[in-house]
């Protein structure tokens, strides 16, 4: 194919023609001898115990934007999910829906970057799956992974998993990839430079999960709905109460002043390369430090504390410490903020 | 909801009203203990061994047909892909892409159908994830799963596995999914009978690797693309050629009908509840008796071979041996004929 060609619905249908695109693009992108195949599923081997499977559709919109693609995302997002639990994210199917017209050389760009962040996670895109929907059916690409990893022996690491005087880490600055997003689609004046975070944690996580085993509790990447709505989920299931520290929380100038131009509360704006971490206090220094080790970590800090069940901190609550020196509550996004972010 | 709720961009936000619909639809329609708790990825015990993973979107186009719909479809085309190893399907995840203004109503019954066959197949629904894009940024509901299943030990199936003697077995009438969809979408005369064979064939499968063991060589149900892709895949996979009988591939009158009137080929329309099993000699007569034994295999036939390499016989094709009496060689389906048909 030339790099004019577009998708055709013949590519989806089954025959020859979905047989070269396979072939000629996506066996060539994702080179592995599982893939290879071209089974309709694929045969791995596991080590026995236990395992973790995740999976998310991306629709982001635009397709390209600073600091990354759909295709980075969905890979990166997938084997993020994967390491929430502790697991080493190992193995990636992988889902298109195009629409018919796509350019084949945008979908070239996107699986050489998906290859390369499988590349740089340690997994193997071992599976897939291509349709293709007529012109106005779907907006260009939709890209669907599922990831599987396996958690080491002793390790429990859940959203229920918060206890009262644990302490919550934060790996960076929060809100880079939804306003990268929302600058590049809506033109901003300030879009120059805000890039997303868009990255695979798993080997932070595998660092930290190695040094402090147990005394990890509970992890979660704050994608949708930000900061806010993960640890809302955090405080919820596990029934206890939250506070995080406002001035703590790294937040770069640039997304500062783009989300109070456009008046978005940065706890809840979008990120996918970002870690919570939420660690007994005995682990605090050895997690602080296995995430700093990380390219993506180097900001990482202390940002608040699990609290004990008392008057005032009723459980299922999360509660900033403002700037300001007040307190308020921090509750989840309600309508939407930002379609189409992931 | 009530029923004349509407999916609306907030429920694909990561904040309050994504959560209620998990919780108050999601969840009650898969309930299973891993589901609920809600983490971006599920915990999952699985015996040491060797896995099978197989990933599928569904975008078939109208959503409702007779036999089923893209609920029901999601489910077994994916238990479906993880047993063509011989595995045991035991975990599925599924991805939805919503469009906003899609009936809350529509999507409860999708979902019952979804429970309905991972109930039949004994499969669970661990993990998921749900979109929802702007009007016209997608066609009503788009549906993602990924499966997991164990493969049992000694058991090596796949579409390499075919060998010049072997006998191929097909479970059933063919083209009956994709006459089905067609007569829907189109309103065609002949609409009234031909419902879908969508199926979950795993329980078959399952009876026919138990009493056949290594004997079973390669498994596939013929999708998109229809038996005749199905066998050129065996056949270039295998480096063999095979040879199938015309008269005894059994189609129902109304599905011939309908193809000779829209000018399809049978060989090339899609099955969802269909197996083509190639089998050793000598245990053609288990792997016939177990699949007959299944209520989704009652017609099955022996309906051709793996050949010997001969002259006139080169490896990589398919021959057809026609009722007229001729000899003609079975392509894959080259253009597009029945684009959303899964």
């Amino acid at each position: 194919m030339t790099q004019d060609d577009r998708i055709l619905l013949a590519h989806g249908s089954g025959g020859t023609m979905m047989r070269r695109l396979i072939e000629d693009i996506f066996i060539k992108a994702f080179d592995n001898d599982i893939l290879g195949r071209l089974d309709d599923a694929a045969t791995l081997m596991l080590p026995p115990g236990r395992i973790s499977f995740s999976t998310d559709t991306y629709v982001v919109k635009p397709l390209f934007f600073k600091g990354g693609d759909i295709g980075k995302l969905a890979v990166c997002g997938t084997v993020n999910d994967v390491s929430m639990t502790g697991a080493t994210p190992a193995f990636i199917s992988v889902g298109f829906v195009l629409e018919e017209g796509f350019p084949v050389d945008d979908l070239r760009r996107i699986l050489t970057s998906m290859a390369r962040a499988a590349e740089e996670s340690g997994v193997a895109i071992v599976t897939g799956d291509t349709k293709v929907v007529e012109k106005g059916g779907a907006d260009g690409l939709f890209i669907n992974t599922a990831g599987i990893g396996v958690i080491p022996d002793g390790i429990d690491i859940h959203g229920a998993g918060c206890r009262s005087g644990d302490v919550v880490l934060l790996s960076g600055s929060i809100g880079d990839h939804g306003i990268a997003v929302i600058s590049e689609r809506e033109g901003l004046a300030f879009s120059t430079s805000v890039e997303s975070d868009c990255a695979p944690l798993n080997h932070m996580i595998s660092a930290m999960v190695h040094s402090c085993g147990a005394d990890v509790h509970a992890l979660r990447d704050p994608t949708r709905g930000g900061l806010s709505s993960a640890l809302n989920e955090f405080a919820e299931s596990s029934g206890v109460a939250i506070e995080v520290d406002e001035d703590i929380i790294p937040v770069k100038a640039q997304v500062r002043g783009a989300c109070e131009m456009l008046g978005y509360d940065v706890l809840q704006v979008a990120n996918e390369g970002k870690l919570i971490a939420v660690v007994a206090p005995d682990a605090v220094d050895a997690a602080l430090g296995a995430i700093r080790n990380s390219p993506y970590g180097a900001e990482a800090e202390i940002i608040g504390r699990v609290l004990e069940p008392a008057k005032g901190s009723p459980a299922g609550k999360v509660f900033l410490n403002t700037s300001l020196g007040s307190r308020r509550v921090v509750d989840m996004l309600v309508g939407e903020q930002l379609p189409r972010i992931c």
